[in-house]
């Protein structure tokens, strides 16, 4: 963030009933709006705000346009002893992939791991929420989800993959645990969406022109919606990045007879009403079925990492998630999630549309 | 490879044999030796020369001072419907890592899924392999392996992580299949090495120096031995690549309770005896458990990707695994793979050594 951009702090629970209320209001369920509500605060406090409140007025159009359909019921379309194959009836993506992981869970409980593959899902925020979910009950979780087309494949001039991302999270021993949730394109196009909310440009490596050649303009980055796979450009290993998307995509859309790739729609604040029917993976492995002492191997790692010498002592190694749990742990002490301006500004219109109370924000 | 140097062919069955012999004559028997000379000729056809021939010499010398057992047997350790914990005895790699997915796969047939963690191997080749032997049977394949500490975490100025390949393939419709077989660091060890051989500096984002700072000196790359995470330095996403690779030493190490991240010894031509103890992981997953259509739906996004429209037209867009494929067709239409003369004197020496046959090259 920029130093001179004014924060706005928004108690969380103040934050997640403004959320609850706009889903409601659009046609949701209490307990589906709340779910999602969850999914997206979670965003919001672990510093990833692109797949927080900001996508808010998205999930609302949809329910309101009947591209989702948040009072269906998810369903099994077919199973074997570790696996299932899950139609999500197009509900809200915090409510199929809770149905989701929660049967991945229960297999991998009996088999020791399970591939759960959905189809006819919604966005469903933050991967690795998903991925912490089973982790939380002592599995090592993944999960994977197809997206719209935003990035190109190596030497393509378009894009023909999502940002596609991919999550993994595992519980380690003496209160630590390992949390990745990462685009496999070099950067998530809510990122483009962040500099140019803040009036910045955006890095070299991340985003390609209208001409297919790279831009550093974040308006011009954010109209053409294509960017680099992970490792940007062939010559730093581009190609891996975009083997990577496949294969979630193969793990999502291919897998579970969703629309996929290239055919997946473009998600806008203005839905006309087409259903995403998005593919979506979540993997359980039960982690004491292999050697004992892995949750103490998991911490050495971790420890280990963390403390490697650096070439600037002001900037430490990090494990994959202490960013995140830094961020959470900060938010909880506040009991508080701070937003752009322009972030409570968007939902003060929502509310007006929509007929709620209006978000309320801390004075400082 | 650099247009002017000379490269020298050999017959395919020639290489394998001068392999065979080499293995054999160091203690292997003829099985094991032949696996494993299948494994090692397969990444020189399909143009990943670091993992073939040239890591000859390191599994001989394993074998000579006892740190490889090629003649034990692997067993499993402990298992549950869709997993299995493997110690490897020692063995050659290819040797375990068939025994591992060929368990992987009759596990799937029977539960969709199956998820194998072997420990107590040795290096086991090129990962996609492995994931390719499934794919052959019918199943989505994935292979992970670690290795030696070669890859800094993101702002570690030494190593701590291998450069932990991931491999996924699957099978498609109309003769396609996916291919995808890539260490997590930005390069492959072997990559430096092969410049080094070319005595052509390394590309930008590739490698640190010992101080930490990144390195263009493919000498000095080779010796300090500290390649970048998948993404380069942190502002391009590094720290992707260096969770990812994270993410494999959790499958491997972590898991089978193997030699683990640091605690991997470094691998060169002079063994000492100490066995490696690296951890692997197989998983097989069976695409008939999920939607109906999968294999055209996969060759559709394939073909897809090969059509796009690119900024050079002499360089499309390929679909991963489409250059691998290409080399071996090449190699197979001719009956022979290529070398370098400096690997071929390598061979020269080494059957010397061993007293085999001298490997027999073709006259141009």
């Amino acid at each position: 963030m920029q130093a001179c951009e004014k924060m706005i702090r928004v108690a969380t629970v103040e934050a997640c009933r403004f959320m609850v209320d706009c889903l409601h209001a659009a046609g949701a369920n209490r307990e589906a709006a709340e779910q999602q509500a969850k999914l997206l605060i979670q965003a919001d406090k672990c510093g990833h705000p692109s797949h927080g409140m900001n996508r808010l007025e998205f999930y609302v159009n949809d329910i309101i346009s009947g591209a989702c359909e948040p009072n269906n019921k998810p369903e099994v379309l077919k199973e074997t002893a570790s696996t299932a194959w899950i139609d999500a009836k197009n509900v809200l993506g915090a409510t199929s992939s809770h149905f989701a992981m929660d049967i991945s869970m229960a297999k991998a409980r009996e088999t020791g791991v399970a591939w759960v593959v959905v189809k006819g899902a919604n966005h469903n925020g933050m991967a690795g929420y998903w991925a912490q979910k089973a982790t939380d009950q002592g599995f090592i979780g993944m999960a994977f989800t197809n997206t719209s087309p935003l990035c190109a494949p190596t030497r393509s001039k378009q894009a023909a993959l999502g940002t596609n991302p991919l999550a993994c999270s595992a519980p380690a021993a003496s209160g630590e645990s390992f949390y990745l949730d990462m685009a496999t394109s070099a950067v998530a196009v809510g990122k483009i969406e962040m500099q140019l909310r803040k009036g910045e440009p955006i890095p070299a490596g991340w985003a390609q022109g209208p001409d297919g050649n790279e831009t550093l303009d974040a308006q011009v980055a954010f109209d053409t919606k294509c960017v680099y796979p992970l490792g940007g450009r062939e010559l730093t290993s581009g190609y891996k990045g975009y083997g990577l998307g496949a294969m979630v995509e193969l793990f999502c859309g291919v897998l579970g007879g969703s629309k996929y790739g290239h055919h997946i729609r473009s998600w806008s604040h203005t839905s006309d009403g087409t259903p995403a029917d998005l593919g979506q993976c979540f993997v359980a492995i039960d982690p004491n079925c292999f050697a004992p002492g892995y949750a103490d191997r998991l911490t050495d790692c971790i420890q280990h990492w963390r403390n490697l010498e650096t070439l600037d002592p002001n900037l430490p190694v990090l494990a994959p998630g202490d960013k995140e749990k830094a961020a959470v742990l900060k938010s909880d002490q506040t009991g508080t999630v701070s937003f752009v301006q322009q972030q409570i500004d968007s939902c003060l219109a929502l509310a007006k549309r929509l007929k709620v109370k209006p978000i309320e924000c801390l004075q400082e």
